[in-house]
């Protein structure tokens, strides 16, 4: 007995008789006396079919009105999946976004959610009816529809989970959990059934999908616990919590990766003090996320500097930087398509020095060239070209004994 | 310089190109320096694919639910107008139905406006906007999505053109105007350039279905002048509004008809005095909407009763009237499917008692039966075979020379 919130996500909802399928997960649930908070993304594609309706109107929608027409999406996935559940005699009620009292930021495509007013969200659990709330959206101060962006849906289940008390929120998706490296590339990649949030959070950086990294660092910080199952198997999944029992040996516990990545270098910046700050709050304001920053100051006073970008912000990018070339005073910019970043992430490297060096030397015996680096306490991350990606993270895989571990308890 | 409102329907917006044309006539509007409020309907056939999808998971829908599930057709098209609006430099604001502040009863798939709160209307009309407004849908008191029901559309603009007083409420539609009868069939039928309330309200209600007869009452209710004009022509439309100067000579204005008619008759019943009021309150609980209805006493004290309703509600109907069998205590029940009905409307018929005459007269010379007869001050309705529904309207949109006037001014 308790609340759990249950997230399914666009594939585990993808046509009518997937929805069905949902619901029969939730009657178990609800069967075993949980009240049950259920959080659904838009059915399959339909998220970008939208998308591209939009984009027959304009090159450049207008953000409140694309965020307006985006959460159709969902609301149409709550209204079937309640109708669903009515159908099987089981109580259930659909509410959007602002009806669920998800409040946002005043900003469009990529809100944060600020509070989330449960007055109607316990009043109808009271009434015993399981509730189903559209995940991704919510409502601005001034009475906007806003979107969290990007999986935002495991943002609203989580944050529902917190602003609840639930005892649990489970991410249902289309894998059976979190693996040690992406299985539909790797075929050694083995399921893990515990990783710590801080771990959860560097995979899901790093571009191991299965989570939005916002959801992990909103359950990290409000100590819910998630688990990752699957929403067609009834197997047990991955449970992501503080506190994991780790092997020892187990230093590299993922492996992650992610292809078109862009490495841009401004050369000969002169004002190097101020520059950093003016590049980066520049691109943050044009929502440009950068991942790896590189500066290397050179004999002769000038400054190097390179990081990297998604390749569908290439564009978007040189604009940025061309507005602000006065203010930066830089000889020019070299730009390098066709990486990929390939990253191990493990808690156990804190207190294991070599682990980076042997990364590198992996990499180096596959005659893989390193074009950048990045470290953190928990991950080692390396820039490399895209051709040779899969084969550094199958190399890896097998240096850092993931292919053999069983999965631990 | 005034305040306008222009609604247009589902064929109006039914593409990305429609939609662009729709933008241009809003801007042609607006150039002339009037402030816009602009309802729409869902694209095209969406509301019908959102409909069919429901089905497929229930064969009858939680109606809350649906309500969920259909207004985000309206939704869509309101983004999608805005963001075309936007893109040709106008600026323009969406809003659903409960953010335009419609307030309805607490009733699920056709609710009745109670109140509208327009606040947020001036409020966006103050910034220079133009209002995009989801027609069809509002929300209940209790904060539930609902809907107006079919027709909805136009229920919304005429009812926001009353509470912001609006100076005039313009229908774009697929058509260029109230035609004496309906041209699809006809080919002599003529476009009307006015016509009171009153016929017009006849009309709708007999079936030309340019104008749902809820917003015709409406507008007549608030003393708001309509037109009905044509999305894709130039050309003047029909004005509805108090008072139209007719000739003399028009007695009858316009020729309505509609097919799928069933005809049920109740024989015997001996509880005659309460009879008509079980009967039809327990059919508008169950909203079905009933038309004719004739009553005759016969020798032997038992009274028959005959009524019509839509093929469609024919299962229903049986059903309820089985349901309640006891208090009727009838003998038996016919029904009789395969029927339409014929309608002549014009206000000139008050002070012409021949018309009805005339209409059986011709309906005789014809050879056609008619099965139910039906009158008002400014219509007569017969219900005749189906099959000779178009004859019937050819002979009459001739006979009432219909045909040859000229359009008047």
């Amino acid at each position: 007995m308790g609340l759990i919130v249950l997230k399914f996500g666009g594939t585990s909802v993808g046509n009518v008789e997937k929805i069905r399928n949902v619901a029969d997960r939730i009657i178990e649930e609800k069967n075993r006396g949980n009240d049950c908070i259920v959080v659904v993304s838009a059915m399959g594609k339909s998220t970008d079919e939208l998308v591209s309706l939009a984009k027959e109107i304009s090159p450049n929608p207008n953000k409140r009105e694309m965020d307006m027409l985006l959460t159709t999406g969902e609301q149409i996935t709550i209204a079937l999946l309640a109708m669903a559940l009515s159908e099987q005699g089981y109580p259930a009620v659909s509410l959007t976004g602002w009806q669920a009292g998800i409040k946002t930021e005043s900003v469009h495509g990529n809100a944060r959610i600020i509070d989330i007013d449960t007055a109607r969200l316990e009043s109808e659990l009271g009434k015993g009816s399981i509730v189903i709330v559209a995940g991704f959206q919510g409502l601005t101060k001034e009475g906007a529809i806003s979107t969290l962006g990007r999986g935002g849906s495991d943002t609203t289940a989580v944050a529902l989970a917190a602003a609840l008390r639930a005892d649990k929120c489970d991410i249902y998706t289309d894998v059976t959990g979190v693996f040690t490296t992406d299985p539909r590339y790797i075929t050694d990649a083995r399921k893990l059934l515990s990783v710590s949030f801080d771990e959860m959070l560097e995979l899901a950086h790093l571009g191991a999908s299965v989570l939005h990294p916002r959801a992990v660092e909103f359950a990290k910080n409000y100590k819910i616990p998630l688990e990752v199952r699957s929403s067609s198997e009834r197997e047990a999944g991955t449970v992501i919590e503080e506190e994991v029992n780790m092997e020892q040996n187990l230093v590299v516990r993922g492996i992650a990766f992610e292809n078109e990545i862009t490495r841009l270098t401004v050369l000969g910046l002169s004002n190097s003090l101020s520059a950093l700050s003016v590049i980066f709050s520049e691109l943050a304001k044009n929502h440009i996320n950068v991942d790896i920053i590189i500066q290397s100051t050179v004999a002769d006073q000038s400054t190097n500097l390179s990081f990297s970008i998604k390749n569908e912000d290439l564009i978007e990018t040189l604009k940025v930087l061309e507005n602000c070339k006065q203010r930066l005073n830089y000889h020019q910019i070299e730009s390098e398509q066709g990486l990929a970043k390939v990253s191990i992430v493990g808690s156990g490297m804190i207190s294991n020095p070599g682990v980076a060096a042997k990364m590198f030397e992996v990499l180096s015996t596959g005659n893989i060239p390193i074009k950048m680096v990045s470290t953190s306490e928990i991950k080692v991350s390396t820039v490399i070209e895209e051709e040779k990606m899969l084969q550094a993270v199958q190399m890896l895989h097998k240096s850092f004994n993931l292919s053999g571990i069983p999965v631990e308890s």
